[in-house]
């Protein structure tokens, strides 16, 4: 047995697995939320690889764009957030700020620059309090109990701090992999930014690593929608330390297809978990779509579905309106063969092969009531398959999201 | 003087131009607005050219393909409308319903079935009532009068019919181009049909006529976004008789100009139309695009704007976030230089050069309560120019479109 399923670990973390150490300080950046940390530092003791995916938003923040080139270098095994200002927007200040932001925490955290990332989530067009970043930052004291005040500094208005870890053999030894997210939910008063941050002790060839984030991230963190808005800040990072001691993974090995599925197993949790702190809602749903000609049509139909605004409205109102859901398939893109379309609701069929059938409407609004709901389009002309998540329109969330940025 | 500046015509209609005819009677489809019609006919007196531009959604109405193939034989001069039931998402009773529906009117009308054609609209998923739509057409009478009849036998739950014609000088003759719209609005309870026709009594080659339809419905109607959804059932068809007696429009001439020109002048106006009257909405606003490396990338940025849900929000709460709207630019897939960006709010400078400026933050709110708003967005990086219409997202859309469909 070369290895395990995954287990969750309780109270996992960033700093579960071994080698990592995390802390947080308040500077007074965040001041909706005063009692919330806004600077934290993520490190890995030892070298480690390193591997993001970002966001596709040409106005991308600064902090990204400094990231990126870090990581991509290939010496970077520490990571320094601040929230409540997205340092996106400000003209040339903000490369100059991302730049000294690192280089304080380098400093702090005893590494050069070249080996920290940055991370940024808040207000956008607003240049990051550097007097009060410079002096917050030597107050962060890192730890190995570090992970849950870690995963608290990144939050903005999330109602709560999303951390998860898992723990499987690999190759004779006991690997952990952990991690954290914000966000996905619209953030007053700006863009809804998705960090999320994970950490691992095995020991993973980074190409191998590089392949498993893009592979996850495409069938799990790029799957949710909460209001179809693409954040200038989007960052999601995975360090890798090989503490574990197993040996390397390595490209088409089953340690590497284990390593796979346990990061998804992860991150399918911290997906709903950031659906589940969506501001203003309360309920959320899975689209799932087989038989598409390929997996990229199967991600476009149900990635049109979970962000349809009407089909939104609809999950709020327990409406079992089938018709928006099939019309947002329509136009997603995603090859249909209108004859051989089927749709269910959780498990109540309601169209098969392209034609509506009597369903009893009281027991599909019945179901459509609890707070999880799940949607199924069978489009029939291939193996294609995805899962995208989304959440409920509602009237909060209106409210919430058109009050003034003061 | 080829041409002159088209004027509006007070109560101008589909039956203002020369040579048409219309009419409408309620069959008992649109049970939910007991007082509206629910049956339509549109004709002109004689043969014409007609050309369409149909939804790209795939799950389209039987009604929209067989238009569609009417259409493209090149016989058609007639039309029947049906509104209360959409005729799509039935199986095969779909196409059949649509010929018989056809077949009816142009016996009625003393056409071949050829030479009509059919748009629907409403509920996905039932059946058109047959012995309604039987007993209903042999009591439509048609007239030159009858243009504003028609027009509301197309509304669904449009608060009022949305007509208009503009006349102008054409080749030494005084032509005429009129048009109805419905429904750009979510359609409770189900997508919101845009059914746009078109008439004129210009002489028009029909190479011309199809282009000059292309490629003002991409600026015009392609722009309207109020939740994003495509329809299935979307038409809009324009129908060209000559009874003007003008020399018939050719390819590249001034004259072709001109008409498109006009066209585009009536079509705007039936665009804000249909903005003013989206369900839960009071307030529209525009997105213009100017400076874009392409007129398609300045396409796509503005309707990004205008369709992304968290700035139809902010525009609802006269929120000055020009984060948002900045972000959609973004992720829009245009090209974008971050630093010759600026955006204006009406004619206050938001941000220059890619740097937010500072702004009266309570005059722009003061602008942004007015009922109309318009955003701008200059890229500088080209000539590519476009112009999007949004209206605010409320909470009573919310409500309105979470509640049951029956």
């Amino acid at each position: 047995m070369m290895s395990s399923e995954p287990e969750f670990v309780p109270d996992g973390s960033v700093t579960t697995p071994k080698g990592f150490v995390a802390g947080s300080a308040y500077a007074g950046i965040k001041t909706y939320a005063k009692d919330k940390w806004d600077l934290g530092i993520l490190l890995s003791e030892k070298a480690c690889a390193t591997v993001g995916v970002y966001t596709q938003n040409k106005f991308v923040s600064p902090s990204v764009t400094l990231s990126r080139q870090n990581v991509d270098a290939g010496a970077v095994r520490g990571l320094v957030v601040s929230s409540g200002i997205a340092n996106t927007g400000v003209g040339a200040q903000g490369m100059a700020d991302a730049k000294e932001t690192v280089a304080i925490a380098a400093a702090h955290a005893g590494l050069e620059p070249g080996e920290m990332i940055i991370g940024t989530t808040g207000v956008i067009g607003v240049e990051l309090p550097m007097a009060l970043i410079r002096s917050g930052i030597p107050n962060i004291e890192v730890g190995r109990d570090g992970g849950e005040r870690f995963a608290r500094a990144i939050l903005t208005t999330d109602r709560a701090p999303k951390s998860a870890a898992v723990r499987f053999e690999l190759g004779g030894k006991t690997v952990t992999i952990g991690g954290c997210a914000k966000g996905s939910g619209m953030i007053h008063p700006n863009m809804a930014t998705m960090l999320v941050y994970l950490t691992t002790d095995a020991s993973v060839e980074r190409d191998v690593l590089s392949a498993a984030l893009t592979d996850v991230v495409d069938d799990t963190f790029n799957m949710v929608d909460i209001d179809g808005d693409v954040s200038t800040n989007d960052m999601v990072v995975l360090f890798a330390n090989g503490e574990a001691g197993n040996k390397p993974a390595v490209a088409g090995s089953a340690e590497a297809r284990a390593l796979t599925e346990a990061l998804a197993v992860l991150c399918r949790f911290l997906c709903v978990e950031l659906m589940r702190d969506a501001e203003g809602s309360s309920k959320i749903f899975t689209v799932r779509v087989e038989g598409a000609r390929t997996r990229e049509d199967a991600r476009l139909a149900a990635r049109a579905v979970a962000s349809s605004t009407l089909v939104k409205a609809a999950i709020h109102g327990s409406d079992p309106n089938w018709g928006r859901a099939i019309a947002a398939v329509g136009y997603s893109g995603a090859e249909v063969d209108v004859d051989k379309v089927s749709f269910f609701i959780n498990d109540v069929a309601i169209m098969e092969a392209g034609t509506p059938i009597s369903f009893h409407r009281e027991a599909v609004i019945a179901i459509m009531n609890n707070p999880e709901v799940s949607l199924t389009v069978k489009l029939g002309i291939g193996d294609g398959a995805a899962t995208a998540w989304g959440c409920e329109l509602t009237e909060e969330y209106v409210q919430f999201n058109s009050a003034y940025t003061t």
